[in-house]
């Protein structure tokens, strides 16, 4: 099998490194060129952090990196405003770009569509790469069909502001969509102290715990007669994220059409 | 809706009188006979156990309750020898079999296959109706196809005799199916005190589990970069059973043909 | 050592079966009366669920029972109000009392300690015979020491009416008692759906878990730099609260002081 | 509250610079020196990593420091050999030694007990600083008393060596110390494949889990009737340490004696 060229928009991001990391890593992977508006006429291997990677340039636009080196993946990971230009432009090449930023319109991902449907190409735009979580709601989302009654734990660091975690509502929306709606707990239930059920959404609960030490971790409870199924997805780590990008490159590279979503491109 | 009339055959059994429970609740289901050798020209009230089940009559043989009462669906838990031969009568008389019983042969499978197919007709028959752990099971080989690093932890009370349990041994075979293959842990990890890392099945590593007060829970563990997931079953009593019988003979009523396992009706 | 003769009140009860299956099955305890006011001048085997249980009398009232065997311990599973009418006359008699009831009052309390420093006898009166949640309570304590970022989630069936748990407050009030005060969370945190944070006590918060399947299970979560700990209780049924019966049994026998709560007679 | 004046010696490692971080974070702590053998002349804030903290000197040697500035307390985070002359040098001193390190001989403890006695000093040496792995172990401890049905999983990243782990064997050990013993698992109980049931230490068993992704934690199960307590901890990076260190220090400026073990300053 050849190697599949790849250049990576963004590489001093936190994520950005991360895929530079596990690009140069990967065995059946090549990192050709990196794109990084500061860093014109420069190696790589000059930044801090990368100097041991050898013989990738830099350039200061995609265009350019388009034009000067071969190439069949683009990995973005930058802002979806700078995203969409790349996307658009490495399609133009002929290239097959995989996004992870959340934030596009519905008009920039129908172009898109339109233009893979032209030119028979394959593009992946993922808001969410973290293998592990993306797994989670989908099989929680398969078990709602038949279980009714659930119950999201979400659980993160302390300096989290939001409750519940986006994971937490998203893992929600796809489970009520599918579930046989229920109102849940005894219809007498009562809270001596305010909160205790949780919050509720579509008839389910869900619970944010914060403490110092945890990172970002869900497990979502299902029960009925004399049984319990519960699936759980912690992460420790920005690594997590790369096994999907690694997945979302090998499946561009054999699908031409365009994905939104990387729950969309797992069997 | 019209009521799905039903007979049971076996409902003195540990199963079957959970089964008698579940359809006399289930406002949709009726039953309409049960089948006992033992217990020829009674009422199923006239039984232990059963005193406020009324109108159901009692009949020695599946032949005998099929001339008798109109009938859509037979749910047998008898023993492999009876449900074969009750499916296969069941299905002479346009009834559709939701059997519970493992050790059918090969044989028996495909004679009560070409049936179906002859008479168009729809058959269950489920080694497990434990609908969470074929949840679990289905689950993780899904997940397995993108972490080749499983761990499976089973726990039982400590009267079980084997050790892995049957499921984690069945759980271990569907993964190792579409997992890519991996001697996992470190080459060179060591056990210092023997059966540390476990039994070890293709690659993988289970561990047994065994206290009082536990009484059936699996747990499977995948693991990447920065990030673990994992899929647990709990099942406290034999009710756990009942949530599967029951999609079954939804499930048997709008499909005309023959199914092996339940995970196979579950999308 | 010789075998410690005991009386046990409220056979019938759901705890008090239990009690009488404990006692019958531990070698160095004898059953030799119990005490239902409803069946007097009957044996215990002649009653439904204890037809195996041979030369066991029944008397109508304590005093009788007491005339007219030789006894070491009572074991009361009745109500408050008979528990404290027991309790007294057995220290009259010389009997150590185990009393497994809520609901005594201070004067009552402070009236049973006074009998035993008189009489130099031991007696246990405890709320809670479950050995694992007074264990899981007691080390949440002294958790709650070196960690003051905590939080509870206790998981119960879902025809449980309140939330929290008593069992959770209680834990609350204990850990509340030795733990730094603190006002857990980011200061700027925000809810954005109501009740996500769950029910706050003292700084601390407490999630409610209802799900059919689920009996009764809590866990208490503590967290700091970089790591966390937790402690978790699962009891499955009423069979639980026997193994702290027979530690009380045991230790009453051995201390001749007045105790409340089975947490004190645990090192 | 006068601010505790520490001196840390072996800054650079791992350990010690997350000390330098703790001791510099914590208000009623103030760092006054440290101890590097090869950064004479400096100030910390010279070295890579410490740019931040300001004025505080650097020293060749212990005694140097311990003669140039006003000291509490000596944090000792180098080695066994360097570790026990530090900690005398210190008590010389009359400063209070904290030291984490193992190795230490039984004749090095003996003459730290005879010194601090001698002075009237306090004086704490800790293999494990992980207050939470270490209130694990004292909690299990407590739990084995009255819980003899016990099993230990303990789960590690995929690059650890030997299992089970020290702190496995170690709990393990404490827990044999107390524990009734019994031969765990059902007498005829059969592996169907070897090693299933664990390693078997004292009658109680263990399980070594290893996946990519996983950090270090550790989870002990009790059984009992209807019943499980369970006691987990877990550890994502060695910030989990310094909370240990922070009672340490906090505790030898209170305590006069000699003082071997977290665990025995914990109540």
């Amino acid at each position: 099998m050849n190697r599949v060229k790849i250049i990576i928009a963004g590489p001093r991001g936190r994520m950005g490194s991360e895929a530079v990391k596990m690009v140069t890593n990967t065995e059946h992977f090549e990192l050709v060129a990196v794109v990084d508006h500061k860093y014109e006429d420069h190696m790589l291997s000059d930044l801090d952090g990368f100097h041991s990677i050898k013989n990738v340039p830099i350039y200061s636009t995609i265009e350019k990196s388009l034009q000067s080196v071969e190439c069949d993946v683009l990995i973005d990971l930058t802002t979806p405003e700078v995203g969409m230009h790349h996307a658009r432009t490495a399609l133009q090449y002929n290239v097959r770009p995989v996004v992870g930023t959340t934030g596009f319109t519905k008009a920039d991902l129908e172009e898109l569509e339109q233009i893979c449907k032209d030119k028979n190409l394959g593009c992946i735009i993922a808001p969410n790469f973290a293998l592990g979580a993306v797994l989670m709601m989908k099989f929680s989302q398969m078990a709602a069909k038949y279980f009714n009654d659930i119950e999201i734990i979400e659980l993160h660091h302390d300096q989290k502001l939001d409750a519940p975690s986006g994971t937490a509502v998203k893992t929600a929306e796809m489970m009520a969509a599918v579930r046989e709606f229920k109102e849940q707990g005894h219809p007498d239930e009562k809270e001596t102290i305010s909160g205790a059920r949780g919050a509720e959404y579509n008839g389910m609960h869900i619970h944010s715990v914060r403490l110092p030490g945890l990172v970002a971790h869900q497990q979502v409870l299902f029960g009925s007669d004399g049984q319990t199924l519960s699936i759980r997805h912690d992460s420790y780590n920005r690594a997590s994220f790369m096994s999907g990008v690694k997945i979302a490159v090998e499946t561009v590279m054999k699908q031409d059409v365009f994905v939104y979503g990387l729950e969309n491109i797992l069997e």
